[in-house]
């Protein structure tokens, strides 16, 4: 797919050692976190500065090479498989923290820094970049803006959309274009920053972004309420909204998931509950004592059998480390691991959670639920091995369902992870043919050639 | 330019008495808030369901007639002036609440609500929608989404666009496209609610918008500093977001803007000042009486040489009724008054403001300067008389001076008004020629009759 002359001329711009052409260096980007089919890349480049970026898209824009840009392939709906195997374009050589300012509350990154980089660094300053995808200590910013990656602490501060002041990209011809801005407020020409937020690197090629960063919440308080059924846990989460407390975290575990991840973690998680809700409430020592006095209240008036308040930082990161096993534990127990992310108004919790039981059932499959149930935004994951087609046939059926019920709910299809490859087939149904239709001239103006990220979101 | 047979179409479609074509019934719709050339409708239709809206954004796209959205009409950039001429669309009739859901925190409402009724019918259930723009006692929402309005709480509480869960609108040819949710999070396809916030009507007709509601602040304490240099109020503000404080509302006024609204509304502002702050702290009592206590001390500490704190509700809104009437109070004192809102970092904001008295000399102009100064989003109000030719020259170079100035301090043309006609010819400046291409590109692709809200942002 790419020719020797073009080959050189990526070796002229990035350098020799830059340009992967083996099959066991491109075998490692064929793929993505996302249960699909890997796809070859037929070349990878690592530009090592903006600039170096630009001419690789400028390239492959003049040469119809498809470009797939990669951070760190935690994408969970097949992103940054690269769509007809064209190149895959690392960001790993641009991982530059080009500026923190605490006057103006906001930093300066390139694509390739990793989230839990930036907010350490960020936090030495004494400032706070709240957004946590799962996959923060690994992820990067670049990777977390195009997917508009989500995380625990969705419910209180939001995602990273909400944190995206300004973005310099290129364009599919390699025109630089900027966007936004460093001042709070910017409504000079179109929004282009946030159309580019979550289009999953299929309308232009970020270079750098500027963040939002806001004060730290003063303190915290975490606390765990057991559950003997998942029903009343999942009410309880509508009550604590009902009651005006919004918590900076606010996580459900059914008992399926409570038992692998305390096998795995031993985190002396109560295994008998039917259902937990990790709960955590910050901000001003007194908001924080009078919120979790009342979301205890609540939980007890709901029929929680027991409440656990982390007594410390070490419990607290006990009750989040368990939490956040909750994936790498569940995927440990079957070799194929489907974990889904339809999300649902937060009053449609319970709703959901009991399709999902009869989803369970009605398949005959495992499936784990646990996930944000502040946001009404649950990860039930199927545990199965793709390698069994009947099994898998019957997933297929399964994730449809849920897709289904989570409309009929007036949910979305994904609340955190993109629609990617994974969910394109089924964006019609939630949205109507005008969306469609609207959205494949966007990307028929933007990217005439057809070379960026092909086949996400809207299809081939 | 509506032909006989189009016009009777637009009858049958609305009805008679929704068509107006009468010179005096067209003459109204001509203007908006902005000084700007009027430009006549060629017809005025008013819909009366979303259905006839639809009808009308097609046979307008049909027969390449122009067509311009219009609530209130108190946009500040020229985005309600009919380009080229063709028809305005009032929402006027398109004003229906239709939904506030208490459990799920959003509401849904129809494009000619009118922002303080949502606000009053949101806050009467206990719920809280934060955007106040300086007209929403009469703008309305569709206006306030296609503007991207902000208002004076958009420090701690942004702006129009972080409020916009989803929208559906009409695309040019009349199809139906839906995007967002009625969930917190969605990353379901490319984001167009966020693309058409403040895209002032330029890509799409909105006929329904989902608005995420907050819980209210349990209570508030306002404010007013008093300094006897601009330098000390304007370095006092960056002092406290240094000092990690985020107001929700963080005001200034220069000693004109003082003594005019004093003359206008005799509200007991100290005409003598130099300059006010007018300083607003919300939330929990705990932190709403710390904070209040850190604001006050770092005034001190700046110099102010007076504080007072609103002793009870009357007093609190007497200090915000004072600030409300600055640009009524100011627009007294001449014929025209030119009202921008070209923003800067907030750290910018003593250097910007040094810039403006250094241009109200140059120019030899009157220039009364008040606005959100925690935004760096300043409102320079330019009093003259536009009859006087050779002084509404001054009058534009001094306004191309300030934007020259808000861009070299990092800054930004716009933080509130939008483009509209009145800054078109600056956004390249601001942002390159690639932005600018991306823009038309996108534009070209959406709106191929070049019909909606034509030579608004991206010129003609």
């Amino acid at each position: 797919m790419v020719s020797p002359g073009l080959m050189k001329e990526f070796q002229r711009i990035l350098g020799k050692e830059q340009v992967f052409l083996e099959e066991t260096d491109r075998a490692t980007y064929a793929y993505d976190a996302a249960v699909l089919e890997p796809v070859m890349p037929a070349i990878v480049l690592r530009p090592k500065s903006p600039e170096e970026l630009g001419q690789v898209v400028r390239l492959c824009h003049e040469n119809g090479l498809p470009l797939t840009m990669r951070g760190a392939g935690t994408n969970l709906s097949g992103g940054s498989i690269p769509g007809r195997g064209g190149a895959v374009v690392l960001t790993t050589a641009l991982n530059n923290i080009l500026e923190i300012n605490e006057a103006d509350l906001y930093a300066v990154v390139q694509p390739g820094v990793i989230t839990a980089k930036l907010a350490a660094a960020v936090e030495a300053k004494g400032l706070f970049y709240p957004p946590d995808p799962g996959s923060m200590a690994v992820s990067t910013l670049g990777g977390n803006v195009a997917e508009n990656a989500g995380g625990l602490r969705g419910l209180k501060y939001g995602v990273t959309r909400d944190y995206v002041m300004g973005l310099t990209f290129f364009a599919a011809a390699g025109e630089t274009v900027k966007t936004g801005s460093r001042t709070v407020k910017c409504v000079s020409g179109y929004n282009l920053a946030a159309l580019l937020v979550g289009s999953e690197g299929t309308l232009g090629v970020i270079s750098e972004i500027i963040l939002k960063l806001i004060p730290p919440p003063a303190t915290s308080k975490a606390m765990m309420a057991t559950f003997d059924t998942v029903g009343k846990a999942s009410e309880t989460v509508a009550a604590i909204i009902a009651h005006r407390i919004v918590p900076a975290t606010l996580e459900f575990l059914d008992n399926f998931t409570i038992r692998t991840v305390e096998d795995y973690s031993h985190a002396g998680l109560p295994v008998d509950a039917a259902a937990l809700l990790l709960i955590e409430v910050d901000g001003h020592p007194a908001v924080v004592a009078e919120e979790a006095e009342k979301v205890e209240a609540i939980c007890r008036q709901q029929g929680a059998t027991q409440i656990h308040i982390a007594k410390d930082a070490t419990e607290r990161d006990r009750i989040w480390s368990a939490r956040r096993s909750a994936l790498p534990a569940l995927a440990k127990l079957k070799p194929t691991c489907v974990l889904e992310d339809a999300t649902v108004p937060r009053s449609k919790i319970p709703a959901m959670i009991r399709a999902l039981e009869e989803i369970s059932r009605k398949f005959d499959l495992t499936i784990g639920t646990f996930g944000h149930a502040g946001d009404g935004n649950l990860h039930p994951t199927i545990l199965t091995d793709k390698r069994n087609q009947e099994e898998w046939h019957r997933v297929e059926a399964a994730v449809e369902a849920i897709f289904e019920v989570a409309l009929e709910l007036g949910g979305t299809l994904s609340g955190e992870h993109g629609i990617g490859t994974a969910k394109s087939r089924f964006l019609e149904k939630e949205f109507g043919k005008g969306t469609l239709l609207y959205s494949k001239r966007i990307k028929a103006a933007l990217d005439p050639n057809h070379i960026l990220n092909p086949g996400k979101i809207i299809g081939e």
